[in-house]
């Protein structure tokens, strides 16, 4: 059965304020809410493997919305994260501190991780999924350029693939590209059809 | 120096009819102009490598704006095919075939290759690039979903990796992803900026 007739009854909900994870989301051709994320814990423990932080904090993210759950509303929540030589590379703190990140990932390849939790009332799921990224060299200009111009102060590893440094500068990719924009829509449709047909 | 700077008393023109590659294009942030292709030869020689072809018949289709080049004019052809166990997959001729072309790349891994010719009045550069794109098996449910909505008839392989199929279909891809929309960008990027610095 399609995930369009599996949702049917069913209320699913984005809790993202990102426009892009909308706009992904909203190339599976099905129904869904968008609610503003709560507040919710965003450590994880220091032992932790670099690799399992974006499902624990995805994870993290559903706890508030615990009470708005009924038996036929799903909500998604996910995290993603930027790592280069096994270092969490976070959003910027500064359009120095972008310039800076984007030098770092310079003629090098990094590691998007996502992770996605789907909860409802009486069960929750989470996976995560990696995407190798291939930056060129960048040279100076180019990325004082991207930073003046594009300001992606909003994203882990400082820059959006699917803007101008992602044209221009991404040589290759070695798995989903959608998963470096911000969701991993083919898994996230997999483990939906899988939620609901369980 | 950025290719904007490059650019600056040239013209380049994209000559194609595809919105899709219009759109990549845009991404590059510089002027360019878009003309409609010219008729030119579609063969290519039976003894031709596979991988070579989309190359040839990008500069083939560079031959008839010979006479419209001057010094100053870049004209950029391409051609992009989806090979698939060493056999070209064209566009689909009907909605039963493009059903039957996914149902071929279900499953299956497949090679998106692009040709690009950079032309002027003196020079002509050209190169090619591949990308690898590995489809999950796919149910006839939603073969028939995608090509009854989409109708993609315009696009080698029957399907556009920015659509609904591409989405909840495509499980990884090994290279470039604006390869597989119809133009490597990166790659067309580096080849300006080295044909315009020569």
């Amino acid at each position: 059965m399609n995930l369009q007739d599996l949702l049917k009854g069913k209320r699913l909900v984005l809790a993202s304020n990102s426009p892009r994870r909308k706009v992904l989301m909203e190339g599976l051709d099905v129904n869904f809410e968008t609610w503003k994320p709560k507040h919710s814990k965003e450590s994880f423990p220091d032992s932790m493997e670099v690799a399992k932080v974006p499902e624990y904090l995805a994870r993290q993210k559903a706890v508030p919305f615990r009470n708005d759950l009924d038996g036929d509303t799903i909500v998604l929540t996910s995290d993603t994260i930027v790592v280069l030589n096994n270092t969490i590379i976070g959003k910027p703190v500064s359009e120095a501190n972008a310039k800076q990140i984007l030098k770092q990932l310079s003629g090098n390849k990094h590691t998007v991780i996502t992770g996605v939790a789907l909860s409802s009332l009486n069960s929750e799921v989470s996976f995560s999924v990696k995407t190798d990224v291939y930056f060129r060299t960048l040279t100076e200009d180019e990325i004082n350029y991207y930073v003046d111009k594009y300001k992606p102060f909003d994203k882990a590893g400082a820059y959006g693939v699917q803007e101008w440094i992602g044209y221009v500068g991404v040589e290759k990719i070695d798995g989903s590209f959608y998963n470096v924009m911000g969701l991993p829509v083919q898994q996230v449709y997999q483990e939906l059809v899988k939620f609901l047909t369980n």
